[in-house]
C-alpha cells in the first residue's frame, strides 16, 4: 500500500487533543474520517507529536497508507473538502517510502508558544494566545532559559502523567523573541528538540512568566532544574498559546 | 455630562455591523448595553466608522457622555468586564472636551485588508482573511491602485445604498504591502482616507483581486473608474480580512 506523508494545519480549540478518543473530537479522528470517505477504513495514522487539547499546530506531520495511487495534490485536496468546516487543513502531501515514518523517522520538533501582554481581553486573538495582563522582563527570562537549554533531567518539567522513558532530553533551542503584533506586545517562545516530555513546554513557558513577572529569579529556575522536583515547577501555562510549528526529517519530505 | 473617548477593537463575525438595530447583535448595542450595567441609561454612542456586518476594527473610535466622573482607565476596565464574552475590548479609554465628537471630529480613517493567497482553507485565521486560492500579481494590482489614489468620482466603487452626499473623495493612499503570515503568503491592502464611501474599500479590493488574477488590466481600472458607472467594478469582496484600523483626529487624544 502506498504511503503519503501529510503536513497539517489545526485549530486545537474543538479537539480533545490530536490522538483519538473515543466518541470525543480528535484531530486524528477528523482526518481519519476523512480518509474514511476515500477509502474504506478502518484507517489509523500516526503523528510526530501528540498535541494536547487546545494546542494548535502549523505544521503537524502524519503519514497514511492508502490501497490505491493518489496524486499527491489530489489526496490533500480530497482530504479538505471532507475536512470541512472543522478547522483541519492538510497544507502539503507528498509521497514517501513504506517503511518512512511520521513519528520514528522525525529528528526534531519546533514548538512556538504566543504569549500577549495586555490587559484588554483579546478579540481576534482569544483562544491563539496566552494572555496575561502585565509586562514581563524579557531579559530575565533569557537568563532562566539559558539554564534549560542544553541535556537535562527534565524531571522538574514533566507531567505526571507523561509516558517516555527518560526525563533525559536534549533541549536545542529556547529563544525568546519580541513582536508587537497587532493585538499587542508579544513574547514568542521558540524551542527546538529531538522530542519533548508531556506537558513540558507548557511547564516550561508557566515558570518563565513567573521569572518576567519577578517571582521567580533565573537561578532559582536552575534550582529547580537541578532538584528534578515536580513541585519546584512554576504553574503549567495553558494550552491555546501553543503550536506544533514544525517537524524535521534528515530528509524533508514536503521539498521540493 | 463628562465624555469619554473609547478605543474599541472587536471581531466583526458575531455581529450585524458597528450600528445598533433592534433585536440584532451590534457592536454598538454591546458598547451600549455595557455603559447600562455602569449608569442607567438609554445610552447612544457614535463611532466614527460604521463598520458593515463581519468587518472588524483594530482601532474604531467612539464617545460616550456618563453622569459621573470616571477615572478613564477604570471607566475601560469595567466596560471590559461587563462586555465579556463578546469580542469587543475597549484597548484606551480617555476624558475629552464636550464638543469632540468621535465622528465629526475625525480628520482620517485608515483600513487594512488581508487577502490569503492559498488553497487549503485557513484554520487559525478562517473569518480573519479573505481566502483566494491562486497566486496574484502584486506590480498590476499596484498599478491599477495608483489610478485610484487622489480625489475622483468614486460613484463605481460605491455601494448603491450609500448615502454619502457626494461620491467624490480623496484617497490619500492606497498600497499593497506582501507578507508571509503564519497561514502563508498575504497582500495587506493599506487605505486612507478623510472619510469613505460604503462598500468602497471592498469595491477597491474586489477589482484590485481581478487585476491580480489577470482577468482586467490596470488601464481597465482607470476607465472604470472614469467611468462612474457602478457596473464596471469588479465584484465587491466579502467582509472578514477589513479591519479598521484607526481614526486620526487633529490632536490624538489617547496620546500619553
Amino acid at each position: 500500500m502506498p504511503r503519503y506523508a501529510l503536513q497539517i494545519e489545526y485549530h486545537g480549540a474543538p479537539f480533545v487533543g490530536w490522538q483519538r478518543q473515543t466518541d470525543l473530537a480528535s484531530v486524528q479522528g477528523a482526518v481519519e474520517a476523512a480518509l474514511a470517505r476515500l477509502e474504506p477504513g478502518p484507517h489509523t495514522i500516526a503523528a510526530a507529536g501528540r498535541t494536547d487539547a487546545g494546542v494548535h499546530a502549523l505544521g503537524q506531520v502524519a503519514h497514511c497508507d492508502l490501497s490505491r495511487e493518489w496524486e499527491p495534490f489530489r489526496l490533500s485536496e480530497a482530504l479538505n473538502y471532507h475536512l470541512k468546516p472543522l478547522p483541519v487543513a492538510v497544507r502539503a502531501c507528498t509521497r514517501v517510502a513504506d517503511d518512512w515514518h511520521a513519528r520514528f523517522s522525525a529528528t526534531e520538533r519546533r514548538y512556538v508558544f504566543r504569549l500577549l501582554m495586555r490587559r484588554a481581553p483579546a478579540t481576534h486573538d482569544a483562544g491563539l494566545v496566552w494572555q496575561v495582563p502585565r509586562q514581563l522582563d524579557p531579559e530575565l527570562m533569557r537568563q532562566a532559559a539559558t539554564h534549560l537549554v542544553g541535556r537535562h533531567d527534565f524531571t522538574t518539567f514533566r507531567s505526571k502523567i507523561c509516558q517516555a522513558a527518560s526525563p533525559v532530553k536534549t533541549l536545542d533551542e529556547l529563544r525568546i523573541t519580541e513582536v508587537e503584533s497587532w493585538s499587542g506586545p508579544e513574547m514568542r517562545f521558540h524551542l527546538r528538540a529531538r522530542s519533548f516530555l508531556h506537558n513540558q513546554v507548557r511547564s516550561f513557558v508557566g515558570t518563565l512568566e513567573r521569572v518576567g513577572a519577578g517571582a521567580m529569579s533565573p537561578d532559582q529556575v536552575r534550582g529547580a532544574l537541578e532538584a528534578r522536583d515536580r513541585a519546584q515547577c512554576g504553574p503549567v501555562c495553558p494550552p491555546q498559546g501553543l503550536y506544533l510549528a514544525s517537524v524535521g526529517y534528515p530528509e524533508d519530505p514536503f521539498a521540493g
